[in-house]
């Protein structure tokens, strides 16, 4: 069993030459670029966000994280992710990194979106197949 | 009054082409990196941190930001940070964003560093210099 | 005089904790990311370029930097902008970096536009106040 | 046959959410974000390269970059590197992205690293396993 077991989503991240700063290791910052990755790849594969000009958007309204260990490029890192809380025109995530699938989680984190029209950037009721793709994240 | 006097360090954050989404406005990911730098320019010009090869280092273990309002390149941003807790090893940041010094705040943040021994990576007394400028942000 | 005379734009830019990366200097590819800031800074505030849904959009074609010594966050860069070429629909920067007006050149490079429509993505031609703004940065 | 073939190392790199810029696709700095990585992830891997607190590092001393057509996150992108010219102690790579293996060039670059020693910051040799990796990466 793992600590990764409660997130429905996982997906293995790339880490970047970059990402790692002046103490030699994977910045503090680059965890949610991790965590916005993961969640924006769900939303449009699965959800069928389309983020060239669709008519709703996610605007992060918070954001959060919990660092418990290092990562470092040039290793792959572990997303997961599921969902907190869904109500009906937000979305609040959980996320956690690992480095692999048996190890302790490095991070642990939440990251809340509402969704909004794109044009008036007002919010606007979570529907159809994003929805569906966002109820198969709430762990059982 | 500005929302912004709670804060005793202020400085100018310019923004970049990059920082802008594909939705137009500065990334949620990018506010951390304004914080980030704002924090450590404050550390190593009046904390006297010494980020190359010095003795000790901050080690990031939270992080949250909650968003207000948008920012967008080319658009400089004013950061804004305090000291909200001053423990022996470690602290507690509180930041801002603004567009203005008159403008509502477009984000608000806390960020929690500890300090450690840059070789054994175990937590070290922050005393001295660095302690002294950093009960200068503790708000009166 | 200076290394800089030559650039008819300067701007000071400011650096971020993240670039440096783990040898402790700003890395190679955050010089690009410091000369598209400048360049499309000039070009909203000087040429009108409107980059929310505005008709046309400048898209990169080849970018080159020589890199002659380091620079270091916290630090200031100057940067310095001049046009090499300017054709029907493309034009051709001219960049320097450098940590202070009478330093030597920390780096030199060019990048290549070309102004297309934003929505055919084809070749437009650079006219009125753009193109004037362009000609301004050509060196007498 | 592809125009990858040429390429004797080729890794599929992630893209994230913030690559893509307000025009909808890939910024053009990032691509010297992925050119690194690939380079970076090869010297550690297959030649040895220790970044933390190795006797040699690598100090980028000129790159460019060819840009013929666009990528965008979420997809995927095929780098591939393969070595122009070996000196004695520095290295000129050339690198291709491309969105898949049958695809055309999305990019092609180059990217020179001069070899140092990591306290002296002086020109060292390249040589041993570092050379062996290197000279593999030379097109037959």
């Amino acid at each position: 069993m793992s600590a990764l077991d409660d997130y429905p989503y996982r997906r293995v991240l790339g880490t970047r030459w970059a990402d790692n700063d002046i103490y030699g290791h994977v910045n503090n910052v680059q965890y949610y670029a991790l965590f916005d990755t993961l969640i924006n790849a769900y939303l449009i594969k699965e959800g069928g966000l389309d983020i060239h000009g669709g008519p709703v958007i996610g605007i992060c309204a918070e954001s959060h994280c919990h660092y418990h260990a290092s990562l470092a490029f040039p290793d792959d890192v572990i997303g997961a992710l599921r969902v907190g809380k869904l109500g009906r025109s937000s979305v609040t995530y959980e996320l956690a990194l690992a480095t692999a699938d048996d190890a302790p989680l490095a991070a642990t984190g939440s990251f809340t979106h509402v969704f909004v029209d794109s044009a008036t950037r007002r919010p606007t009721p979570i529907e159809g197949r994003m929805r569906d793709a966002l109820e198969r994240l709430i762990p059982a």
